[in-house]
């Protein structure tokens, strides 16, 4: 079986990715570039794809002013403090995920994968419309129709592991199969060190203490 | 009221412009490359989306390896006789229009664009699971689940005018509404000139012979 990961280098898709390989997936890693200001994201995701033994690590790039909208990839100031549960938050990169899964599904079916997963979760849900199960569950049926595996009767398979599970759960759940978060990387920002000030620092080390497991990453700021 | 509108430069995507201009659109075209042979369709691309006067006009490039499976991308064949229609071609390329109308949805939520024009026919429809209209609708409702736009009311519509037309119909509609079709270009092999014998140029052939308009285009094949 042939599976393949969207990996951005960050807590969820790793630890997506480990579970991908421990389903029994041999595991095509994806990461799609999109002008983003975290290049080291990059790095990471490199790295983990290689201490987790993918098959092959893909990294496409899309044009750099394709998705200039939200805050991670402009000069806005990325927020420090999350945004109000029923507003969308400015980190929104517009229609990302459809994106990413378009391209995720077109890549599987190409070297005829079963499956692509992708490390969405609607617990820590944080206003995008495109981690919700009613947006996968519709993704799913619309690249039913619109590929050839669908049409033929052998829909590629999206899955989402970590749909249903707190930061403190994914972070147990990977630390279990064996993921280095030491390689992970979180941080809206693109310093050496994380801020531990934005959004998603703050997520990951609020869940890190919870899960009662000490993050390994640096950050700027002496907690 | 923006329109963005994908654009290859054939008979269809020239004439879905035309509409998406006639209807008061300010057209924002679209070229997606997918390492293609035919580049040629690229020069013709260009010169319809001037001629036609819109807005703007982006070529965005993906990976040429990236939807390596089909004839159109790969050095098969490409096949002179078109095939049954309960087969899929060899000319499919894996979840073309998913991706292409996922990047033009991002583009579209991008600039505030309230429509993306797609110029996909179910008429002539040549077994490409991509082209039908529950693809087109089941597309529509994923995007709206998974935009900003959408989740907050304002959906960007996929607007397919030509679903329903023959290629016969589409020829007669873009002449009256003015395009020179001597920019277009449809032929799969990527010649100087046409080469008259492809699925692509025999359809063209057929829909201008049925339409009594003569095709402005130069071909190998005296016919």
């Amino acid at each position: 079986m042939k599976g393949v990961v969207l990996l951005s280098g960050g807590i969820d898709s790793s630890t997506t990715l480990a579970v991908a390989r421990d389903m029994g997936y041999d595991t095509f890693a994806l990461t799609i570039l999109y002008g983003q200001r975290h290049e080291r994201e990059v790095r990471s995701a490199r790295d983990i794809a290689s201490s987790m033994g993918v098959v092959e690590h893909t990294t496409i790039q899309l044009p750099n002013d394709m998705f200039r909208s939200g805050s991670l990839t402009t000069d806005e100031e990325v927020p420090e403090v999350a945004g109000a549960e029923d507003n969308i938050p400015t980190t929104y990169v517009p229609a990302r995920n459809l994106v990413f899964l378009s391209i995720a599904v077109g890549y599987a079916e190409v070297i005829s994968a079963d499956a692509v997963f992708i490390g969405v979760t609607s617990v820590d849900y944080s206003g995008y419309p495109d981690c919700r199960p009613e947006f996968i569950r519709s993704f799913q049926e619309t690249s039913r129709l619109g590929t050839k595996r669908g049409i033929e009767g052998h829909p590629i398979r999206i899955i989402t592991p970590l749909i249903d599970m707190s930061k403190e759960e994914i972070i147990k759940l990977g630390r279990k199969l064996g993921v280095d978060y030491s390689l992970t990387w979180s941080c809206y920002r693109g310093g050496e060190k994380a801020c531990g000030r934005c959004d998603s620092c703050r997520h990951r080390l609020k869940g890190f203490e919870r899960s009662g497991i000490e993050d390994p990453v640096e950050y700027e700021v002496v907690r």
